[in-house]
């Protein structure tokens, strides 16, 4: 402990951030891609334009991507022969830093390799990758993917296109048999599509083998829509709008058998169904395994744009000066407020939080893409990963620019200061590439699936304990009694209190123990219907779901702190280390705050201690605060990235001049006297006698 | 009670919304003029056009400005003798339903009409008000409101610009002395302002008398700046890109000494000070009073955005199905989701609040504009009334927004859908005419005032029971007796309690108290500092300003809460008055559930009892679905005001092809069987003997 400590959260004046250190370990293991990445992307042609129609936006970014061809930044991910790097990880890790140039730039690219061209890759025969990859990898064969109708968003199982086998001519029929079976949302198809992977419903031989990947041409080389194609434009969008979206439909449109993507399952030419996969459903699902690429990249994206906003309103926080407070001719920082830390020094620690937990979905996304362990276990634990992190990255993301813009008042509304348009490109992240609450749900569900078959092996004794130690529980919680208990020991005293809030495992424990116990609490519910029909199955789940959802998220929140613990846990300098268990404590504890009623009526927290967590965060904030500009210095963006004049020096600059300019005529002779002053004198005068 | 009757919420089988009755009600007593306004508003000249550039976007709002003159639709708040109506509250009225044809109009239309021209009105003699009123009413003079600068928002008395006297000219200079004291944000200025009324403080025989109005001439004749006057565009924002957002600076200036807006305060040709109103303080207040008007539109706007996305949000959740649950052939409709209830109907329950609230505010606004009262005393009430609804409705209006967008997934990204459009214009309703913090913030100063009021007054005795009550409260809560003496009582039957949360004074009090106890914990730490230097007051305040926020927070829901209930007696209606008080309940207790740990750790809540509300909560949500729709459709607007997609019918129509799609198919011979079933047919031969 160092000579000056503060007695609830330790020593003060070794912790200092080591810049350098930090930025390193902020990069990861992809730093050396993320900096080259970020080098390319200082390049102005990269950089989105405002007040642009989206006819001219669209043009840009479709220049744009050209433009990442010829510079080598979007071929990470494709097999060496095809002039790829088949680096997985590397290619996601480049991919989440073009959200600092154009977020319509990145999801254009997304749609073209992430999407159209990993669907060749992947659902593709090598013939189809020989084919195909080429033009694709270059951009002379842009293309759509055609997914999404207006039926069917998240649930892919049920869309209604179908691809009918006809054995006679050897080509399936492409098939919009009613409205809502319209693709719709696909980017590259209002304009730039000559191509496209179309989703639709196999049937051959009078059976339906569910969803498959075909591919088609859909334009003429003069770029209008093929016989029987329909092509509409989604139109004008909240953002992104250098992205073409648009709408297709088919009016019986053959394509030949062999475009069939047919790795994982095939037609042959008498129509006979095969597939590797016998299950359909768990075809299905390795069919869409490759979507899990677009959730993670969303989520490291939402990340990088939420440190560009801390970036901007950090530093503008320590810039602009706002009202008298404790002097009469300076004014009070902005950052100085407690208001003002509140605002942004918990966002700064969940973003941290999920820097760290997005570094560890990477990794888990390059083990199982480079086959270092793509067992199904790993494939499913990276897909549960994905759907627990992308939903609070891209949330925060929104929260996070949203409080950055107003932490910075009518300067966060301009679009020089790029929050309000990053925060319009990135809203759509929250409900595309699997909406956010189904993702949720997804997680929730094998949460109790774990639990269930946790369950499904134990023998009956330690079952029967297990209920007992339930019932007993809920008895004392009825009475009260534990928290009583407590309540004698626990005075309240705060620093006592604190002390205890910032044990690493108490912190575990609490978020750790909320999750069991809200599965447990579901599981129980749940249990007793099992067996019932489904409608009534349904129903119970439904009256659940409110609790399934925060369920899941609370499983998110372990998560994150869990990976910020880690990441700690590799931090060599000492005075960066305190910095950051000082900020991960914030993350762990505003967490709590949020949902402390819930440890209040569980009986996890007494209201002694709950009542003094409040005030060590703002502490804490306040500790945090001389820090917070060299955790955003240490994110490692540039000028040419961050591209805020907020950022940018100039309100020091002003702040300046106007403090040097009233300093000089308060010296000077000119200064007028303030009528209030000049009252008070009056006032004085009068009195005396 | 009703025969069929649930046995926490009351009779279900009458429950039924008279919509013509409740539209009447929502309407409020300036219902006339809202549907006049409305009637106006149908006309697609007033409505916005997506995806055009600011240049374009400008013009186009200028035109519909002017065709608002045509309409007659802008001088309600005028005197008579110009040609107004002199009806402050329908003005406001009707202003606030400007939002949904297109906020850039409406903010700029508050510019032209509510801030420059009030300045005028409000701050001018008898003869400004006839040299300049009729220019800006038939907008034939734009002007400019030029009070914000780039290093003072909201802290107004801090201005930098200066007016200095000169007796030798009977002018004023009007001076920008620093970068920072440049006028910014200013709506007009960039393009259409031939005028301005300027805010500076003036100067005159070496005395500042603080922040007065100047009424100037900014642009000749050709639309170029006078000499001395510098206009910069604030370029491209977030939105509300129809308003030409510019910035001015002065060098020295001169303006005739009679543009002095001099109803406050005025200056003798010899450079002598007068004012009406002695104390620099209370005159500054006064003359800054007429910016409420533009809190109260804010608010009210903010309402009738909101109450567009519910129509969009809850028409397509009723319409749009996703995913099979209780029958294998028929998807679920969203709102039958409980989450989908969670996500709407309380959000539902808080606009309906709003509404009320802005009711009241709106009739406070008019009692004080009209002179019916406009004592000092009404005139605090009501700018701390505005100064509590107008951040909740704002922020709530985002929220909504926001929620809904997400609700209605891709469709709801749709910039035909409106949503994102209407949020990223009323983005910077939070932060403009009134940071909603430093709003919060006054509001909570002037509880701790009336606290402190209160007890000057008290006697003795009265002051020590009132500690010795606080003290016997305290040790109640430290050791925990009170809650487990609740927890015997009190064993979590979720009937009575229920029974207990539904009732119009339990609600009451729990509001009511939290308020209460949270203004006098704060006054309890602020009054041992009251006697130091202002700097160490400054520091305790600060150390407390979060708590101090949240304090003025519950504020403003006791009063959403209150303005509720007031407006659920004018119910005549049986059927919709159930309706209502189920909706009421919602509010109420969501927002007791958002602060719950409050409760719990105050011990107004046992955690028995809290242990309930959220399932009753799911289960007034799902007892309120079946007349989500009928509430929204109470809100009276019309196809010409929604103009959204998902509010069309659309949906249902596609749903109902498809769904009949499916049912022909499967009574024909064409179904293909699906390879699940197929499959399983399969098995089930093969384990036939």
């Amino acid at each position: 402990m160092g000579a000056h400590e503060d007695v609830t959260t330790g020593p003060i004046d070794t912790a200092a951030v080591d810049t350098a250190h930090l930025e390193e370990l902020l990069l990861g293991r992809w730093a050396e891609t993320r900096r080259t990445a970020r080098e390319v992307l200082k390049d102005p042609v990269f950089h989105k334009v405002e007040n642009q129609t989206k006819e001219d936006q669209r043009e840009r970014t479709f220049k744009q991507c050209h433009a990442l061809v010829e510079a080598k930044a979007v071929h990470r991910a494709f097999p060496e022969e095809f002039g790829g790097d088949n680096d997985n990880g590397a290619n996601i890790a480049a991919f989440e830093e073009l959200v600092t140039a154009d977020p319509s730039l990145q999801i254009k690219a997304g749609v073209q390799w992430g999407l159209f061209g990993a669907a060749v890759l992947h659902l593709g025969s090598r013939e189809h990758q020989q084919q195909w990859l080429p033009g694709i990898m270059d951009l002379s064969v842009p293309g759509a993917y055609a997914m999404t109708e207006f039926g069917h968003g998240s649930d892919v199982a049920a869309l209604g296109t179908t691809a009918t086998y006809d054995p006679e001519t050897e080509e399936f029929l492409i098939h919009t048999p009613f409205t809502a079976a319209t693709k719709r949302y696909l980017g590259n198809a209002a304009l730039h599509a000559t191509a496209a992977v179309v989703f639709a419903q196999l049937i051959t031989r009078g059976v339906n083998h569910g969803v498959h990947c075909f591919y088609m041409q859909i334009r003429d080389e003069s770029g209008s829509p093929l016989p029987g194609i329909t092509i509409n434009d989604d139109g004008h969008k909240g953002g992104l709008n250098g992205v073409d979206n648009g709408q297709l439909s088919f009016d019986q449109v053959r394509v030949p058998r062999t475009h069939l993507l047919n790795r994982y399952g095939d037609v042959a030419a008498d129509g006979t169904y095969t597939s590797p996969i016998t299950s359909p459903g768990r075809r299905f699902f390795t069919m869409l395994g490759t979507l899990v690429q677009g959730r993670v990249s969303l989520s490291g994206a939402a990340v990088a744009a939420s440190k560009l906003a801390l970036i901007g309103a950090v530093t503008y926080g320590n810039q602009r000066r706002q009202f008298h407070a404790a002097s009469s001719t300076e004014e009070e920082v902005l950052l100085d407020y407690q208001l003002h830390q509140r605002r942004l020094i918990p966002r700064l620690a969940k973003t941290v939080a999920l820097s760290f937990a997005q570094e560890k979905l990477l990794g888990k996304l390059d083990e199982v893409f480079s086959g270092a362990d793509d067992s199904d276990e790993n494939r499913q634990e990276l897909e549960t990963l994905a759907a627990a992190v992308k939903p609070v990255a891209t949330w925060h993301g929104l929260d996070m620019l949203q409080e950055a813009r107003e932490a910075c008042g009518g300067a966060g509304f301009i679009s020089a200061n790029r929050f309000t348009s990053l925060r319009a490109d990135l809203d759509v992240y929250v409900t595309f590439e699997g909406d956010n609450n189904v993702l949720l749900q997804l997680v929730a569900k094998r949460l109790l699936a774990d639990y269930a078959a946790e369950f499904k092996n134990a023998d009956v004794g330690a079952l029967a304990s297990y209920v007992a130690n339930q019932a007993g529980d809920r008895i004392m919680h009825r009475f009260g009694l534990r928290r009583a208990l407590q309540g004698v020991r626990d005075t309240g005293n705060e620093r006592r209190s604190a002390n205890w809030f910032k044990q690493t495992a108490v912190q575990h424990d609490l978020l750790a123990d909320r999750v069991r116990q809200m599965v447990a609490d579901v599981a129980a519910q749940l249990r007793p219907v099992a067996k019932l029909p489904s409608a009534q199955q349904a129903k119970v789940f439904n009256d659940h779901q409110y609790e399934i959802i925060n369920t899941a998220k609370a499983h998110a929140e372990l998560l994150l702190w869990e990976a910020f613990t880690e990441g700690l846990e590799s931090v060599q300098d000492a005075g960066t280390r305190q910095v950051l268990t000082w900020l991960r404590d914030v993350y762990a504890l505003t967490t709590i705050e949020e949902t402390l009623d819930w440890y209040l009526v569980n009986g996890r927290i007494s209201a002694q201690r709950a009542r003094t967590l409040s005030p060590y965060i703002n502490r804490l904030v306040a500790r945090l605060r001389p820090h917070a500009q060299d955790i955003v210095d240490s994110f490692g963006y540039g000028p040419e990235h961050v591209r805020m004049e907020v950022a940018s020096g100039a309100e020091a600059e002003r702040q300046h001049e106007a403090i040097e300019h009233y300093r000089a005529l308060r010296a000077s002779s000119a200064a007028p006297v303030e009528e209030k002053t000049l009252l008070e004198r009056q006032r004085a005068a009068a009195k005396r006698p």
